[in-house]
């Protein structure tokens, strides 16, 4: 376990305590640049635990700019004792974890901050931790976890905080100046909500389509005119439940967003990554969430329902049998 | 080559001269009906050549009734010369090569029996050959092409003769009476494009969830209930646009198709396993052409639609490259 040893140029001033819970792509990345920024950072770390203790996070960004930072490594969140702040980045396929994760990490007023995919995660731990915990942050970026405490980073990296379900407040902006210091691109959002539903305009049609259409690339699905259609079919069905949500997205966005997603190349969503290494996939909180809230509401959205059911089989099959024909 | 050694407990009596242009499960199955019966039946036949010149076709129906039959096998539609009646069971996606192979085959009356999944392919001969020789030919049978000259049966077996956009004639009942005498359940429909709809009813969910919903069986889909679910509303969209092209399915008739599918177990669709093996999928006359009509009609098939272009991407990823993550 090292101590902290700010690398970097940002400066080094009064930040508050972080762990992060879930140190893949997600947390890894924006764990680093705390760290690297000067913050007290204090990752939980499984696998990766003995490489990330001996050489801390290596990040690539773009083709150019390589660094690398150690950090503090932990094998139990006991072991890091009570911070300020919890950046869960875990994969919602585990937030039951959490229920024995978080308890040590807590004080009062230790904030919970959900960096996760798709949609029921601040409600997740508002109902066992309590709402006055809990930030919604939204992260709109391109990273994949290529080997042990390495990450790249493709493109994009926005955060956007907000209060779960209540107005923006101090606390959220002190976050935000912290995270901009360290060099993370961060607003704070008024409804963290309607950020979580301009994701799932990307997530839903992309990160689910680059699985069922055969493992396919970003590129892929914008290259062949009927997928690309359906990922903009998928979009509206999105931003139509949305709507009915009470989260209105600007007429424009979804092809906002496919142009916005030419300059991704053969990029690989996470969802695809997962898939592809039999490693659990978010299937819920990204396709599931969204497809029963729009039940709720009286929104048909037919294909997202089939997106949905192709992809829980898919990952049912893969994980009861190989496929033996 | 072997000449016709009539096998089994059938009348011999005067039939026409069959060839089968495409001898796989479809073509092999029904062609060694007819020899068994009697009928002079002469098998085009590629890489199982050797084996069905040597031991014939080996048909094994349900648990307990296995049988072979000795038939003539040859390598080339020249050597086979003309015949009476072609029937016709190659791939459809190989449907071009029809326009080397039926040639030799044909005298001015000869008469062309489609046994093809899916839809075009009375038109596609018809286009060629004259539509005055086409009869649809719609078989409602599983069956597997489990090794070289080996055809499992695992139920069903109907099969519906009709001409081709004209009314039922007398060479349609003359080969139903062969058909029926050689043991196949045959019956004259007035509408073969009527029977192609019912039949696709079945074929566009369940062939193509079994690819699209993670290699699964006849049974998985009907025990999730998501999916069954997913196969009924398939199954309602082609009946929406069947009724669109003039073909009116009876209400009920989707939940008895589900019902019926019960009896086939863990029954793996041709279409899955030509997928598995790396063989080309039938994508364009089961799912690509009723997609078609159905929007030349006005009528939406939003689920139709994502399935036909997600097999077709699947189809194309795993041709064009193996997955490389």
């Amino acid at each position: 376990m090292r101590g902290v040893e700010p690398a970097g140029d940002f400066a080094v001033g009064a930040s508050p305590r972080f762990a992060v819970v879930g140190a893949g792509a997600i947390g890894g990345y924006y764990g680093s640049k705390l760290a690297r920024g000067g913050c007290d950072v204090r990752f939980l770390l499984r696998s990766d635990l003995g490489v990330v203790q001996r050489e801390g996070f290596s990040i690539r960004e773009g083709k150019n700019t390589a660094w690398q930072v150690p950090v503090q490594a932990f094998a139990s969140t006991v072991e890091i004792g009570p911070v300020d702040v919890v950046l869960i980045a875990l994969k919602t396929t585990s937030n039951a974890e959490l229920l024995h994760l978080l308890p040590p990490l807590l004080r009062d007023d230790t904030v919970l901050v959900t960096l996760q995919n798709g949609l029921g995660n601040e409600e997740f731990l508002a109902q066992h931790f309590g709402a006055g915990r809990v930030i919604g942050g939204v992260c709109f970026v391109c990273l994949n976890r290529v080997a042990p405490g390495a990450i790249e980073h493709y493109g994009h990296g926005a955060v956007s905080l907000g209060e779960f379900g209540r107005p923006r407040s101090a606390r959220i902006d002190e976050l935000v100046a912290t995270f901009t210091r360290c060099g993370v691109n961060t607003k704070a959002v008024e409804n963290v909500a309607d950020e979580r539903w301009r994701k799932l305009v990307w997530n839903i049609p992309f990160n689910g389509l680059s699985i069922a259409a055969g493992a396919v690339t970003v590129e892929d699905i914008l290259r062949e005119p009927r997928l690309r259609q359906l990922a903009l079919d998928l979009m509206g069905e999105v931003i139509a439940i949305a709507a009915a949500e009470g989260h209105t997205i600007e007429a424009g966005f979804a092809d906002y967003q496919l142009a916005r997603s030419e300059s991704m190349g053969p990029y690989k969503p996470s969802s695809l990554l997962d898939y592809a290494a039999g490693r659990a996939v978010e299937v819920e909180s990204i396709w599931g969430e969204p497809q029963r809230r729009g039940a709720v509401r009286g929104v048909q959205g037919p294909r997202l329902g089939m997106l949905h059911t192709l992809l829980q089989s898919m990952v049912d099959q893969r994980l009861s049998r190989t496929m033996d024909l």
